[in-house]
């Protein structure tokens, strides 16, 4: 697949891993995280914080993907996260309120500079929707507040599971009606986008790599031979022949 | 409530229902269904096949809602009562693919002459989703093609239940992190409203006195004193202070 090859690859939907692929978790977090932490903690580096609360995450999910736990939605995770790293770093003294305040972090984050643009470009003639472990408010609200023009948001809580199960990508490709290569996830992580490819949707690699940082080490580039390989999402979008 | 309420109604989301509410499913599927009857049964009335199509609606969705079968999508309902249909008009000759095709008539039905432009006033102010028992993907064709600017899909397919089973509501609010009273049900029909005020939303009734054609007898006008009662949706938007 490639430039002008709409016809041939047969897409009708693109579903899009978000946080890191749409949008820049870590900077917002930490945004959202620095008046907590100037009451609670001024001494703490709050990318640190940052990437503390983020290093529970996958932990977390995995507890309901090995069956352990019966799937809760991430905001539930995300808050227990919280407790556990507010815990680590010796923060006692905050109330429910702030904390449950802080959670709602993930809720506001901003979307990669061509996220927003080249969204509305593929929306034009694809369907687009989230395909993330996000709950549905917590896209629902990320999206209201940075403009993203789902058709509808998809992932996790629709089929409650976490990726990389495989049921949550082929279940998305049931509830849209489509054929798994008519569905074509989009993810700047090589792990998603394996787990898709093995229940045979298409793939899109984007790159991300400031994702964790300047110094980041993972996902610097695309594993296997993805149907597409793109440094942004408008590069996607112009090698499916969109309007820019 | 009232004019100018907006503060003390505490509502943060509007949920719709979709079929008769938003959309004109009775003029959609008749204009869809004319080509396939013209070829095969030329001398049966478009609104006489149209009517005895929904008339399968409830009953089918009645066997999922008792538990006697467990949740299947809309679209799959829609196609059984088809072929129920076609076999009661003596209409024999007609092929899979042609079923397939009339069934996606559901698809492409055109929303009420006030509802995108109400529902983008509404948008700015509110969360807005259909709470529809059409599947994500058939109510997600109808808003491409329409324009309807939801927030998300929500509805029986997301919580597995038909309406008026009392979860498909309070599973909602929950989805959507809102208390009950926090959350408004608009449609067109009491007893989807009676069903929804019973686990404690607020409700908003819109007359659509043609969503049956010219002879309708049911639903012409609010039968309890729901929260809001109004003609059509912009009105709806104007008492909730919403701007042009």
């Amino acid at each position: 697949m490639g430039i002008d090859s709409t016809n041939q690859t047969g897409i009708k939907a693109f579903v899009f891993d978000v946080f890191g692929t749409v949008v820049d978790w870590r900077s917002g977090v930490a945004r959202e995280a620095q008046p907590f932490l100037k009451r609670h903690a001024p001494d703490l580096d709050v990318s640190e914080f940052t990437d503390a609360w983020r290093r529970e995450y996958s932990p977390a999910m995995e507890e309901v993907r090995s069956g352990r736990r019966p799937y809760v939605r991430l905001d539930v995770l995300h808050r227990e996260n919280l407790v556990k790293v507010l815990a680590h770093f010796g923060i006692a003294n905050a109330s429910e309120p702030e904390i449950d305040e802080l959670n709602l972090a993930w809720h506001r984050l901003d979307p990669w500079p061509d996220a927003v643009d080249a969204l509305h470009r593929l929306k034009r003639r694809f369907i687009i929707a989230p395909l993330s472990n996000g709950n549905i408010r917590l896209m629902m609200d990320i999206a209201k507040r940075a403009g993203l023009p789902w058709d509808a948001i998809l992932g996790a809580e629709v089929v409650r599971a976490y990726k990389p199960s495989p049921r949550v990508y082929s279940e998305t490709a049931e509830i849209l009606a489509l054929a798994p290569r008519e569905l074509c996830l989009v993810a700047a992580h090589n792990n998603d986008l394996a787990a898709a490819r093995r229940v045979g949707l298409s793939t899109a690699f984007v790159g991300r790599p400031t994702e964790h940082g300047p110094h980041q080490t993972s996902d610097l580039k695309a594993d296997e031979a993805w149907d597409f390989v793109v440094d942004d999402l408008h590069e996607l979008a112009t090698q499916l022949g969109c309007a820019r």
